[in-house]
């Protein structure tokens, strides 16, 4: 039930809270701080509560949902506020919530007093299969996504189903996004169960959710750094995280969530595998029909793209000023480090506009 | 002349710019940002430029000077010039300043884009003997000192007494404070040596810095997560950091440097440990008049005593709500994790005064 690949302990359901309450007594801290939304508040909080077993003092911090929250000016008022409620380096955060919620929080943690513990209970699919596992926690800089963080594992990893019954919509496709991709960097057998879907329930989900944790888990844990393998992990990503910050900051915009705006990178980094590593045709095609499918799409005008081309300058995996792309040469056969030149990415929304 | 007992190289004088150049030319960075303050900017920048010898495209950038900006928006304002000028993963950042360049450029380092590399390159005493040596970095939050950042350790570290030449008397008696607690927590021979020092002059300066480097570095390099020994560091520093905080946010009471209050903080602990852990009297007298001889003496009144009392709460060191004191049994013989009765720290204070 659990997965140690990664060095995280990962555990599901049930078993999950057993373990959670295992640690407590065994890690006696001085406080416990929840930290949540407005939304895990609302529909978390209460049922994460009734499964604790614990004397130890607690305390709920709450945020303001949403990715525009997840900067530096939230993790300073979460720190003001664990000051004044006493937090010591004994102390422990557990972070109940989507990718924002873990992110953030796991950041807040491991700055204050120099690091204190945290685990993350997530309670989104992205979260679950993504955001929660694998050390990465941070912050946003204005518009540049995660620009600021630490790499500091979590001490455990509690997933439950079960918040996903009240996931709207549109957070469960975001998280989709990164199963799907899960698929088309490691396991075609993955990715075929995965297209081949027409809607999730929650029996589906629970497995379906476990080999996405292992996959990712297992990436992480053979390059924690991220000096090679771990950049697979990209794939979609780097246009995916501009088409994201762009359309954050221009309300006109269309709201978009950080997986929606992966799928359409995923779309695009295809194409481009496609045009310049040999990626077959034929499924490139089919993959541009699946995730259409699912998502729908969007429409970008000649200076949207222009500017998210402009965006991607700021992508974290770029080195010596040239930006770095994941691209494929199959389904589950990646490669780092390449180079795109600005013509191909024009005809991949090109392609996108059309498909 | 190297230093590798903590993990981290400190190189000394000459030998410490070729060290550096080496490893220039050895770890291709794609760009150098050197951070200094306004001070470090007019009086080392140029000398230190004159010694480098490398072809990486160089960018300065620019704090203002002292303790009350060494906070999260200095870091924030950082990162945001820091993304404007392109710096990406393969950036290096060199601290050229006091504790204040040091411990907020190796937090703004170990977050940019979860973390790059950083060298510090200490212009004050206090950042040679202490500050730049260990891996913490952080800044304050509000009057709280160093209650968010890291441990990550720099790359190298560059001593070179020359930069001392511009420091102001008030800034070398605060590195000094720092040099004398080595002593008073781990070797009475050093001690007794400093304490018959009348100046300090920078031949006596190269030899004493080295031999604070090393105890430092010795207990960091047993100890590097604080579990026990580094605890000891702190000797002083839980009523130093409170009478340095309240200082800063009491505009009406004179300036106090950070070495300034843990001077205090020293004459108070050793005072205490008299009381409780049988400290021998005229020693701790001996102490007593060879700090006041240095330092002088600061006035507290009834009211003063009671806010420092109260910002004890916050020390980083506490757990469960206890404060943690380090007190002596005597010289070189440290005791960590030591409870304090209020009235024998009321009875410290008086002494303090009257002394």
């Amino acid at each position: 039930m659990a997965n140690m690949a990664s060095g995280i302990p990962v555990y599901y359901r049930e078993n999950a809270y057993e373990k959670l309450n295992t640690y407590l007594a065994e890690n006696k801290a001085s406080k416990i701080f929840i930290l949540v939304d407005s939304n895990t508040h609302n529909f978390c909080l209460t049922p994460f509560l009734t499964k604790l077993t614990t004397e130890i003092p607690l305390e709920v911090i709450e945020m303001e949902a949403g990715e525009s929250n997840k900067n530096l000016e939230t993790c300073s008022q979460i720190w003001n506020v664990l000051s004044e409620l006493g937090a010591d380096r004994k102390s422990l955060i557990l972070n109940l919530g989507g990718g924002v919620v873990t992110d953030l929080g796991g950041f807040v943690a491991s700055c204050f007093k120099r690091g204190i513990p945290y685990i993350n209970i997530p309670t989104t699919l992205l979260g679950m299969v993504d955001a929660s596992v694998g050390g990465k926690t941070g912050v946003d800089l204005g518009n540049l996504k995660n620009q600021i963080g630490v790499i500091n594992n979590s001490q455990m990893v509690l997933v439950d189903s079960v918040f996903l019954k009240s996931l709207p919509a549109n957070e469960m496709r975001s998280g989709l996004a990164e199963i799907l991709k899960h698929g088309l960097i490691q396991d075609e057998k993955y990715w075929n169960k995965l297209s081949a879907l027409s809607t999730l329930n929650l029996e589906d989900l629970d497995e379906i959710i476990e080999e996405s944790v292992n996959i990712k888990a297992e990436i992480v844990s053979r390059d924690p750094e991220e000096k090679n393998l771990r950049k697979t992990l990209n794939y979609g990503h780097t246009l995916g995280h501009a088409i994201e910050s762009y359309f954050l900051t221009h309300p006109s915009k269309s709201k978009l969530l950080h997986g929606e705006a992966v799928a359409i990178g995923m779309i695009l980094a295809t194409f481009i595998s496609s045009e310049l590593k040999e990626f077959p045709r034929k499924k490139m095609q089919q993959i541009t029909q699946t995730i259409l499918d699912m998502y729908g799409k969007v429409e970008f005008e000649v200076q949207d793209v222009k500017e998210i081309m402009d965006l991607m300058k700021y992508d974290k995996k770029n080195e010596f000023g040239k930006i770095n792309f994941v691209l494929l040469k199959d389904i589950g056969k990646p490669l780092i480090d390449c180079l795109v030149p600005n013509e191909v990415i024009h005809k991949a929304f090109d392609f996108y506009g059309k498909a």
